[in-house]
């Protein structure tokens, strides 16, 4: 990788290149960008429903009387006292000195293993689970415990239990409440009181990824474990989902002794500073126009995951699962065992011009667990493309299973 | 700290906390904001120079049509374009798969440190530097191999090499080339040259931090170390300084080689994708209006850099000692060696409500070579406060000097 550096002086460097692996996610990224292609691989929100002209609005008013507006500012107060306010929909009951403002989901995920992770500590986490996790703790190089986790039920919070009453010192237990990243689940209300009543007991702090919890469809979603408490529980949240990822706002709620360390790590990583994206996103809320645009974007998701679990229902073989979720972006589809879901998404690519993300993506490189599994973004893709998309990788499906079966 | 959590099963997360300094620079930057104070201290663009209407323009241009401006990007290729043709100006020749965008310099800093750097490994610094710098490095624990540095020339380019022939092997050498933070100075052309043999010759590479060499103020800056090697000098550049802070447009110039290693760093500290702040540069330098807005802020910090030297000739103890730089936001004023300058700021704020930032700041802590330094910006304040404030500051200081002379 360093092909122009290859003196001896720079081990150092070299052995950092081989420890930062290429992101999976960044590739599918790129990928996702051929304009031919029928991409159900990333967690997109609907381009045509972003809300452009009333960012348009707010990004004016910002830049339209004060100068400071593009000046070194302190973490913007407004927006925080917006956030306590859509915080208390969601049954969470917080200050603004509770909020910590950062540069998206990622940042704040970044920042609380940071802070939480000593190296080579462990970690409680799912065997399937958001791939930023793996990124964000993964210089730190900690012992990951890994619980199963069900399609339908979420993390094996039995699983849990057993490794704390074994002795285990986990730095956190990382979860994700509603719509999972991959799986789609949300975890029920007598989940949730377990969880939160084992950290207690074994005073170790669970990380709450929330970024799907405003995205519900069948009703409210249940209220996080941070309704439950406010102590143990790091509540992890993000506009990127229900607004607009370019703003990158995104939030961590904390006890507020907290703020001044998170602060100071946010400092070293890029200043813990007001940003045009965290400016715009106050002035948008000060016009009150979230409501109805959460409102719009959960009538149209809801409608687009129906058609892909009809379309899946229409066109997979039976020997394939998958649950309806309630909440969030994504359709987690388990294949008979003997498919890759890596193989499938090359031969999807090529042959169909179709993508999704496969199984391995979300797991501990090794672990065959989720080797069979796939994610599919229902909210990016109009109901008209998810209707074909989903029918062409049937298609592709349909060979591959044939291909193995003849082998 | 951890006010609200006190067992043995947090030990990881207190330990980090108390790892977790406080930021200085954040809690300047919360005095700054005292609406009665006069303060030198922070790195600050004059605001009613900031350009807010061609700013607007280019927000709203960005949101006027595609709403692909508030989606997951990929980095922003025009961006890069136009950073390569600005960095030609300042004789650097780079192609735009050598520049990685980053969310300011100081993530910049961060994620070179990361790259570069294993935990405990050496890094040749000046003994007064950036303060983003000590925060960047020090979750990695490194051992710091301090060189001095001269108010007036810079680096000691005798005391790195004699680092080097003993053997030893940084991870990197420090510096900024050109406005020095905070000693205002720029290096020579042969310091230059001579620093960039040396990391030819240890095969060490050199992190040049330029995002003061924008502005000069006497003739064109001499080119930067970059412009004289593109192998072993990674170049860290920012928008903050010469067009507006809060838009969060940093840059690294590295081989190409390595791009795909930072962006995966970028990926897990807060996702390497296009932000409005991004967009929004772009768009501004797409309507040409940087190289004017370079020679107007030149012109009027030139002004304000003039009146400040001014001040400290009219006002200051003849024992006092500064020099004028030619580039940057910072006059470097070292006192009579009795003097503390962080006692002094205290008595400044209290008794004459001025502020400067001092030189402990900038050091490695417990060092005692900058406590008698301060560091004063002339760029943020109007030219008839920089003498008012100027003449503030030295009437503490003398009653400052007489009562430690009384002790």
């Amino acid at each position: 990788m360093v092909a122009t550096m290859d003196s001896a002086g720079l081990t150092a460097l070299a052995e950092k290149t081989r420890t930062v692996q290429g992101s999976a996610l960044r590739d599918m990224l790129a990928l996702v960008m051929r304009p031919d292609l029928q991409s159900f691989a990333l967690g997109l929100p609907a381009p045509e429903l972003l809300p452009l002209a009333d960012c348009r609005a707010a990004a004016a008013q910002v830049l339209a009387g004060d100068p400071e507006a593009l000046q070194y500012h302190l973490p913007c107060e407004s927006l925080k006292s917006h956030l306590r306010q859509l915080l208390a929909t969601r049954g969470i009951d917080c200050t603004e000195k509770q909020i910590f403002l950062t540069t998206g989901a990622q940042q704040a995920t970044h920042l609380v293993a940071n802070f939480l992770l000593s190296p080579g500590q462990q970690v409680i986490m799912e065997e399937v689970t958001y791939e930023g996790l793996h990124l964000a703790i993964q210089p730190l190089n900690p012992e990951p415990l890994i619980v199963p986790t069900d399609p339908e039920t979420g993390i094996d919070i039995d699983a849990v239990e057993e490794q704390l009453e074994r002795g285990a010192s986990p730095a956190f237990i990382y979860t994700i409440t509603d719509g999972h990243n991959p799986l789609g689940r949300s975890l029920s209300v007598e989940a949730r009181i377990r969880l939160v009543e084992l950290a207690r007991r074994f005073r170790t702090p669970i990380v709450e990824d929330d970024v799907f919890g405003f995205l519900n469809y069948d009703g409210p979603a249940s209220p996080p474990m941070r309704s439950l408490d406010d102590e143990w529980v790091f509540y992890i949240g993000s506009f990127s989902k229900i607004l607009a990822p370019s703003l990158r706002v995104g939030w961590i709620v904390v006890p507020a002794a907290l703020q001044q360390a998170l602060s100071s790590l946010k400092q070293a990583s890029d200043l813990d500073i007001t940003t045009l994206g965290h400016l715009t996103a106050a002035a948008y809320l000060d016009a009150g126009h979230l409501p109805a645009h959460l409102a719009t974007i959960r009538s149209e998701y809801r409608r687009r995951r129906d058609a892909m679990v009809r379309a899946l229902e229409a066109n997979f073989p039976s020997a394939a699962r998958w649950s309806t979720p309630s909440c969030g972006m994504f359709v987690w589809v388990e294949l008979p065992g003997e498919v890759d879901t890596g193989e499938l998404l090359r031969a999807a690519v090529e042959s169909e011009s179709v993508a999704f993300m496969p199984g391995d993506i979300f797991a501990i490189p090794g672990l065959p667990r989720s080797r069979n599994g796939m994610r599919l973004n229902f909210t990016h893709s109009r109901v008209e493309d998810i209707e074909e998309g989903i029918a062409r990788l049937a298609k592709v499906l349909r060979k591959f299973l044939h291909r193995d079966f003849s082998c």
